[in-house]
């Protein structure tokens, strides 16, 4: 009996009965019987990413939320400022270089997070930056990026939007749209959410909104101005993706009724800092040990140990799935994820897992000391 | 005990079998498991295309895939010719006002089909025109354009593309996009493959691909050719909505190993044509007598009957959702679903239903005699 368990920052496993609200019989995106869950989910994001902004939703996964918070708010030839420190950063400036607006990167080491500082001085040199471009949590490589401290640069500095990619932020820990000044924030379901794939949220600020009115940018299904016009009649412009709508209905009371987002917040941080020391216990490297994000811990696969036969062991022989590393990190880390459906018992398993793995491939360490570890933390 | 059911020409009734395939546990979209359903689906959809090119599947609504097939393709200031005969024709003229292509709009009257005849003089008048953007069948009328007979004009009027909105005729009636010569067609997850909504596919010849060499329109999420070239690798650019690929491998494996598409074709057109004798039993005028598409049946509100009162009565009272009317045919037909899980006896109760409605808001009939015509016409 091999039992299969997810833990990739994203998809992220769906808890049953999430699972068995998307199984119910299909309704009508027009018919009256939608529309009380359409407006639960319409005010449990705003809950979710502490907003009175309107968070409109798109059948699409978290990029297609990104290109409308671009698509939708400059236009070609507008000047933008994007962090780039990973993947997700790099998507930011591909998306910008798409719709031919001239971007600035401030470029940071992978694992690493950017100076507020170097922000200021980024808009100083260039005081034609409209806007600037964050990823609150990178999740190739486990850093978390100051957001509060970055949006205080930027509303200071005159009549410029911040747009944050809370893709593995929004729901993890602790991150306020209105309360920080931030101007668009973007997420999806299969993180926080604890979905499938295929919901993109994206909300949008009073300024942002301003900014809308002037975007020359061409496009089409992600129509930011049509969506917030039919938003408030709990309607998309298109066919919302219906079945997970019933899905996220059923995860928001999960996450604001019954757990409360706090919670939510302090139960993966906690869980997060016991796998960082886990880890240390054990003599491994973190990617980012100075800015780490509570969605995700980036591990540095020790000297002498294969990344592809440790990741093959942990998932053909122990069951496991842990994310692999994205561009030059391939093979050289591994990502366990703390956001979503994971507690601590999970999270303890998982950390005995990666022990029994890194063991059969070879590295010496006293086994199972980092699941010790983790106990001991973990332990009311 | 009122019984809820839904008979709107998208979404459709989604299979207990395809729910629960559904609600399995969730897959890494990265993870060897998820491969082979991948590659089931994309063989799958190419057969319910009738194509050997390669069908892209994008995490969004189907209008997400008729973005994709103006911007992918043309470029601003292009010219591009359209059939508007209702509301998803009007549509791709949207979409190409959108992207600054240049659109010459065939009108036809709503609830009837286009003459070849037209697009003929049309591409002769504009030599210029790179691309005719048609509606197979025209869900808001319920009319069938003859995709066929104009992919004849347009493949013999030199090197154009034809795009077609095949959203509700691919898997609904017969649509061969090889031996017809259809250069793009697009649908969607909620219509034949009986899913809820959140998939949007789009099948692409050679000769597209040609076009998306000189494209220039700027996109980013929908990236045609960044999805075809990951396409053979089982793979997206962005991450899929695993959980409906999930009840795609199921729903196709009932469409294509079970029923056999054809028959699929059958059943529905089968379907329609009783429903629509049945209607004209009763003394109903249809929307689209001469050309009526398979998918849907448009039925004309008769004089003395309230339509929203209708509406509402067979809702409320009886348990049956139909579609209404779209833009100024709100209020004045309805509309009835065949494409997807409807069975002879899902569609004799449905009609049964109709009727007993149309009967308490006044309108004079033997009552019964709709039934009885679609029972006498669906017997073996």
């Amino acid at each position: 009996m091999l039992k299969r368990r997810l833990f990739t920052p994203g998809p992220v496993p769906v808890p049953d009965r999430v699972r068995l609200a998307m199984a119910q019989p299909i309704l009508n995106h027009r018919a009256p019987d939608f529309l009380p869950v359409f407006e639960r989910c319409r005010k449990g994001l705003q809950q979710v990413f502490q907003t009175e902004s309107p968070v409109a939703i798109f059948a699409a996964s978290g990029t297609g939320a990104m290109d409308t918070a671009v698509s939708n708010l400059l236009s070609p030839g507008d000047h933008a400022l994007v962090v780039r420190g990973g993947k997700f950063g790099e998507r930011w400036a591909e998306i910008c270089e798409a719709y031919g607006v001239r971007t600035t990167c401030i470029d940071v080491e992978w694992g690493r997070a950017v100076e507020p500082a170097e922000i200021a001085r980024a808009l100083e040199v260039s005081p034609d930056i409209l806007a600037v471009y964050l990823t609150a949590s990178e999740t190739s490589t486990g850093a978390r990026h100051p957001v509060k401290e970055i949006a205080e640069v930027v509303n200071h500095s005159g009549d410029r939007i911040i747009v944050v990619d809370a893709i593995t932020a929004a729901g993890v820990y602790e991150m306020r749209m209105d309360a920080w000044g931030l101007d668009v924030v973007v997420s999806g379901s299969q993180k926080a959410f604890m979905l499938p794939p295929g919901l993109a949220f994206i909300g949008v600020s009073e300024r942002a909104q301003r900014f809308m009115e002037t975007s020359t940018c061409s496009h089409y299904y992600f129509d930011l101005k049509a969506e917030l016009a039919v938003l408030p009649k709990d309607q998309t412009a298109f066919t919302p993706a219906i079945g997970l709508m019933l899905g996220l209905d059923e995860a928001l009371k999960i996450i604001l009724d019954e757990e409360g987002l706090e919670v939510t917040w302090e139960r993966t941080e906690r869980l997060a800092a016991a796998t960082r020391e886990a880890m240390r216990a054990i003599g491994l490297e973190l990617l980012a040990p100075d800015a780490p994000s509570a969605a995700t811990t980036a591990v540095v696969i020790p000297d002498g140990v294969d990344g592809p036969a440790f990741q093959k062991y942990l998932r053909e022989r122990l069951g496991y799935t842990v994310a692999d590393g994205q561009g030059h990190l391939k093979g050289k880390i591994f990502r366990i994820a703390h956001l979503g459906y994971f507690d601590r018992f999970d999270t303890i398993a998982a950390i005995a897992a990666i022990e029994m793995s890194l063991a059969a491939n070879g590295y010496v360490a006293k086994l199972g000391e980092a699941a010790r570890t983790a106990t001991e933390l973990l332990a009311d």
